[in-house]
């Protein structure tokens, strides 16, 4: 237990202790935070109290502006920091705890806090690899029979996205303007996107990256994956419908991407590791691991309307039904030698499960404006409006704990004419 | 005309003034230089000579060890940095000529010089803009009739790219490995890529950005363009086949890109305008320009294999075939609000010419295998061999001078089983 207040569905418990980067009013430049309970302790403060053996030598990577370098130093190090913070954080041990001096300079409540992105990113890549998304998807616009893509169970299929526009969360996201075809025997019109949607995805961070021309191999590859975040891989489905065959998808995605602010490791996540999904092809050797990496994280995607007094739950989903592991993801986008670094962000694709309420996306939801998604009081939604924001939230539960990744917010704001 | 000694057929004269950072043996930090002749000014020796208004008060920006901040600077600055650079290497200018001493520090033979990527790229889009490749490629894997797919002569159409594989020009590619599916009727295989490829591509690179969910409008566009190098999207023909349905190239291509070290302004390539390509289909007005911006620029490939003794040329194209201008491309990938960086690169597609000759990749050269491309003394090619030096060279040709690029070279290592 900790010496911080933890309320029993706090996201944010000794057993979590997430990273991430902050900001105040009385002090703007950025800094490296972890959450414990409505509080961010600040580890530039405390940086003398890592004295394991590595991080004694390296303390000043917890005075930088950004996860980066942290990032790039490896299990042994993350798991050496883990072990200082519980200590420091512990009911039990005075130094942090009794040190009334410290203890002000240190922590800062969350609500006072500015959150900034993790990391600079390099690179993003987004994956596709929930099954019934990839099943809805492919029904709606190829039939049932044809849904999922020849490749679609040997590969985990990906592309790459927009880094500049990953945006951390509480960003407000404009409807984007652009090209559309929305009759066959019409040329293209531009304006504003009509179909606006959410993905309820998330994504995890590389550590120490792989040299241009080796690989990480889907054994190694847990060292090489640092923690995860929710992701909103906002999308405008019109415009994605006319840009994307044959090179994928582009302006319909590359406006804006939100990530929940709080980096939750995977020595956290480690005691909710559940079954990897089963197969019925044959994979690759290369894409083999014998372990269970999958892992069971409620998700939610609540959305709230200019007019309505409280957000409203569209969709309850779990990570757990990914087809394709973080593991071999990696192992896939660097078999070919493509060089991953510290600080890349890798989405998981749209997390649907099989019921309709755990559909991740209201293109799914509203199966293609088809159907109208229940607000309550009145509210429907087809695709997002104006005004509407957009909760992603995601916790694992634990005995009478959460590991929590807190939420992941954005508001639509109207179309730039 | 300068004081340094230019040959008539060298590509770096007093009208060209290409930026890039290099470094030596014997001082190994990255820093900004200027190719002339066979030689490299050193900027940071001369930033005490940037005294026009703006770059009199920013001088530091010539001591950073990549171009990314001066590329932020805008037109007006470089445009004073250009004249100041002229007026400093011109013959008739005792300043830097006669000081024996700065002049011994400042210059640097390009023999002697390692270069490094001229920028840190924060993103790297690939564009699809040539017809004449587009119309290849799409004759080839759909038919004549459905070559160009409907949205080609409406939209730039591009991806998102790898940015962490873009690489110097003479970095070594070693040829990927990666998941193909050779026979249709059997599973996929995994192996080294058989079907390597060059694309013989040109890139420019981005000055001042645009926040997210504002745009650059295509009158504005040529204002936040820096310069252009040559491009070599390498790509791997047979992964890409498997993997690209549905969301696009990704482990076929970002296993590395490599550019040319010298960036060759706009202002530079302002003489080598030439019109506009004809188009048969009306675009949206977010796409129309009446000036021409588009650059008569002879490209050339040339493939040495390890046992010949010169390179054979097998493609000589102009970068005047594009169907889609810079400006246009820039528009529309900011149409919708996504943001653009200083120092971002934005790759031209594969840019070929009418004629067989002109074609930009093996690919087309060889027809989809179905035919050799003889590079003399018995040697030919379908794909690219381990050992095979893949060298882009390009220029436009002056009244007696040329504005060049160099060239862009990388050789095929063998893969790394
Ligand atoms: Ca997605
Ligand atoms: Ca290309
Ligand atoms: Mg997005
Ligand atoms: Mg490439
Ligand atoms: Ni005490």
């Amino acid at each position: 237990m900790s010496f911080v207040p933890v309320s029993v569905n706090s996201h944010f418990p000794l057993q979590n202790l997430p990273y991430g980067v902050f900001s105040t009013a009385s002090d703007p430049t950025p800094r490296l935070g972890v959450a414990i309970g409505d509080e961010i302790l600040s580890l530039k403060e405390v940086q003398h109290l890592f004295n394991g053996p590595i991080l004694s030598n390296a303390q000043g990577v917890f005075a930088e502006k950004n996860l980066n370098k942290f990032m790039s130093m490896g299990k042994d190090a993350w798991k050496e920091a883990r072990s200082s913070l519980q200590h420091m954080l512990s009911a039990n041990n005075h130094i942090l705890k009794d040190d009334h001096g410290l203890r002000g300079r240190a922590f800062v409540k969350q609500a006072d806090a500015i959150m900034h992105l993790p990391a600079d990113i390099g690179d993003y890549t987004d994956f596709y690899s929930s099954i019934h998304h990839a099943t809805n998807v492919g029904t709606m616009f190829r039939g049932k029979e044809n849904a999922l893509m020849p490749n679609w169970k040997h590969i985990p299929v990906g592309y790459h996205g927009r880094a500049s526009s990953v945006v951390i969360s509480r960003t407000p996201i404009r409807r984007p303007c652009g090209q559309t075809k929305p009759a066959d025997d019409k040329p293209p019109v531009y304006g504003p996107c009509r179909l606006l949607d959410f993905e309820l995805e998330m994504g995890f961070f590389v550590g120490p990256g792989n040299k241009l021309g080796d690989r990480i191999s889907v054994d190694q590859a847990e060292n090489h994956i640092f923690g995860m975040v929710l992701v909103n891989d906002w999308s405008a489905r019109d415009i994605q419908k006319w840009e994307y065959v044959p090179l994928g998808p582009f302006l319909g995605k590359n406006f804006g991407t939100s990530i929940s602010p709080w980096v939750v490791t995977m020595d956290a996540l480690k005691p909710f590791v559940t079954s990897n999904m089963k197969r019925d092809v044959e994979i690759l050797p290369y894409l083999k691991h014998d372990d269970d990496y999958n892992f069971d994280i409620n998700l939610s995607v609540s959305v709230q309307g200019e007019n309505m007094v409280e957000p409203a739950v569209v969709c309850e989903s779990n990570f757990k039904h990914m087809y394709w592991t973080m593991k071999q993801q990696l192992a896939h986008h660097t078999v070919n030698g493509c060089n991953a670094k510290p600080g890349d962000l890798y989405g998981s694709g749209t997390i649907s499960g099989e019921e309709q309420k755990s559909f991740g996306s209201m293109l799914e939801l509203c199966w293609k404006g088809t159907r109208e998604v229940n607000l309550g009081n009145g509210n429907v939604r087809k695709f997002l409006k104006d005004g509407d924001n957009v909760i992603l939230s995601g916790y694992c539960q634990g005995n009478s704990f959460r590991v929590g990744f807190g939420t992941c917010e954005g508001k639509v704001l109207p179309a730039n004419i």
